[in-house]
């Protein structure tokens, strides 16, 4: 005689992509009377797009909720049991329990898990500046930071913004406030914007945001941020200089929110994030996992471990959690990289290693830069883009590209995402079939341009 | 001592896109005192798109100059013979010469050679039905049929065009001849529009066509084209029909040209193109190579040989012939299959196996379809999409994918381009790291969300 089946409690910390894709897909594959699922969000949201908060700021997307993906009340149809501005504090490992706090009531209780997904994240870099919480100083992490800002640009009385950090999120708020007529200026710590790229090709992101109107401040970075008599932010202060701001826009970048992990003694990498094994399970941990923002991932070029903070990667990482979970088998292999972004027309994609990866990683390598357009030259709106291809010397083994161009420049970064994960060679990627028609591409597609000249520059190295 | 190096002769017969690729070639390979090039060309130009005649018949491409990417003068000053209006009658193989006829004087002469290319190229496929070669029916193949067909418009009587096929030069001459003004009937012997997808994919097109005011009518094949007083086409006739025509474009396909190559004794495949090995030489023939419309190639995916007419094989395959001559080495790996094509804004793509190729080869598949959005949904200008995925069975191996959709579902198809080259299976495809932000794909490629889907149907498809 066998025993009753018991049935199972999930609980998932963290409501946005990895935690609800986690619980959706368990939900799937186990029914409400095998497994419950409590998922507990410190915010008032769930499943949201966060990578779309500087559409919607900018006036791109004009609903909030457009961003919602899911509700908490769609989820709770689907039986999973969501707690919405609910703290999860403690994680109890020995005693396989959380303990949350009702952010309206103060109220805490501890609840007990036969699984835990924890998807609590990223937090954005605010760095202790002097005046850094002071009133028109705004990050764009949650729907409410996006709320927030969007009340302060209601209430602006001038029209400068200037925002700090020329990454992802630099670079869109950027586009976000040129769309709402704000004067722009961009204060970036590196040697040109997109640090994810090389310099040579940042500085063509540079070059075309100056051209856009765009003030862009590199090789500097803020010290502090001025207040006005009103308490609100006034001015954003550098080393050198003082740029007048009616609103101030946090990018600086994301860190793993793993706090909670640290204190429940899970192990973390050296970039802060939770470290978890290919079923994305935590190491050492039979019945946690942990997906999305806050862990870390394993880069397929390098070899080496990275955080990586990509709803794509949330999504998918949730999904295989979910499946794990439900009884099934699935793993997460890794990333090669790849990101693709714009600032109004100009597209920027990378993939791979950069020039100081390959370096760093102990991989000699040859470079190509062309520069080609997104049609047949004869087809309207041919597009300029210049590519960038890093290859291993001598075996020609594809490692990044890097591509920033007009329309139809970003996604070409995908054939080379497919390459690196295959393993190819430059020389594969020559004759690789991609699609050719005058309105799709020129007769040589720019990403098989770029794989010539690299291959020219294997073969010359190999005789070197 | 030594004997004195000769200067060698290469003859190239056809001045396109392979020829004047492996002229070119060569001759940065080679100094002009090491090697004479001589290329005949039978019409008047070289290195020309005619994939971009539709464009320059429908007036996207202004004039017709723009579609010639090297003149003969231009090739002249780079150190190539090019003798234009001059057709090459006769390959003598064993006597290493060929006849040349000057379609202006008349006047014949031998050439004896070194090396030869071979780069005729491909023949419109033009059916002996009554009336075809009556004034006002045309072809799309060269300069000069453009040429024609746009002095037939500028002197015809009423606005109604017949395009006779429905394949890639079907719909792009009925984009042409929409934008020109023109009522559009396509008369298509097959079940649906494209048969290079399969008909389930060729039925969105139909209904995309129908959408836009184009008629199509589908299983019925042209019998007649009826005349008028003044011998002029004036409509097309089928089994059971009549369609008034005051220009009739033909766009039926196209066949290896190599009637010469034939008769000279070289080998032919069972499409009628020339067989060459993977270095592009003529199979059996030392000194001879063979690119572009005229050969058969190697379809990766099915292991077969295929004829595939397409400018980018061709400039890649003539490259290669120019590099092997040149003394170099590079081979031509094959195809996967990939075209895409458009019509007004519905973008069509293809790679690899349809299910009756798969079938034809024996392999056993699943199939998924999916509909998603080029762009995250909420963001503006999201254009839908219509992928389908089939897999090997068990092995889950890709086989191929068909894409039908709005602005930016085209070039997805590289992603299973390069998959298909690469050997990946569809379970490595669902985590594949392709680019994303919200706006240029949904968080789930819809690659991706077919691949997932396809990977279901494999596993479906094991147990069973």
């Amino acid at each position: 005689m066998s025993a009753p089946k018991q049935r199972e409690r999930l609980v998932v910390i963290g409501g946005d992509a990895a935690g609800m894709s986690a619980a959706s897909q368990a939900r799937r594959m186990r029914a409400s009377d095998e497994m419950e699922i409590i998922a507990f969000e410190r915010g008032g949201f769930t499943s949201f797009s966060a990578c779309g908060i500087p559409y919607w700021v900018g006036g791109t997307v004009d609903e909030m909720d457009r961003l919602v993906a899911r509700s908490p009340e769609e989820h709770r149809t689907r039986g999973i049991d969501v707690r919405t501005r609910t703290e999860v504090t403690d994680v109890d490992v020995a005693g396989g329990r959380v303990r949350s706090r009702d952010l309206d009531s103060g109220a805490e209780a501890w609840t007990g898990y036969d699984r835990l997904v924890i998807a609590t994240g990223a937090r954005p870099l605010r760095p202790p500046l002097p005046g850094i919480d002071a009133p028109g100083v705004h990050g764009v992490q949650t729907l409410d930071d996006g709320k927030a800002l969007l009340d302060t640009l209601r209430g602006a009385r001038g029209r400068r913004a200037v925002v700090v950090g020329a990454g992802y999120i630099g670079l869109e708020m950027a586009e976000a406030m040129l769309h709402r007529g704000y004067e722009v200026t961009v204060v970036n710590a590196g040697r040109a914007p997109m640090s994810t790229l090389d310099p040579d090709m940042g500085r063509l992101v540079h070059d075309a945001m100056t051209g856009m109107g765009i003030t862009v401040v590199n090789g500097t970075a803020a010290t502090a941020i001025l207040t006005g008599a009103d308490g609100r932010a006034r001015a954003v202060v550098t080393d050198d200089a003082e740029y007048p701001a009616d609103v101030v826009i946090l990018g600086i970048g994301v860190r793993p929110e793993t706090a909670l992990a640290g204190e429940a003694g899970l192990p973390l990498g050296e970039h802060g994030g939770l470290l978890t094994d290919l079923s994305m399970r935590v190491r050492g941990h039979e019945n946690i996992w942990a997906g999305g923002d806050c862990v870390e991932v394993l880069d397929l070029v390098s070899g080496s471990l990275r955080h990586v903070a990509l709803g794509t990667h949330a999504n998918k990482q949730g999904q295989i959690i979910g499946t794990n979970i439900g009884g099934g088998y699935a793993t997460f292999p890794g990333v090669v990289g790849t990101a693709v972004s714009k600032v109004c027309d100009l597209e920027v994609a990378r993939t791979g290693l950069r020039e100081k990866d390959a370096l760093a990683a102990g991989r000699q390598y040859v470079t190509a830069t062309i520069e080609s357009t997104s049609r047949a030259g004869y087809y309207p709106g041919a597009g300029q883009m210049t590519v960038k291809m890093i290859a291993e010397r001598r075996t020609g083994r594809l490692l990044g590209v890097q591509i920033i161009g007009r329309e139809g420049a970003a996604k070409r970064v995908d054939v080379a995402a497919v390459a690196l994960t295959a393993g190819l060679t430059v020389e594969q990627m020559v004759n690789l079939d991609l699609g050719y028609a005058p309105p799709f591409s020129p007769v040589w597609d720019p990403v098989l341009v770029a794989a010539r000249k690299a291959f020219r520059a294997v073969q010359a190295g190999t005789r070197a």
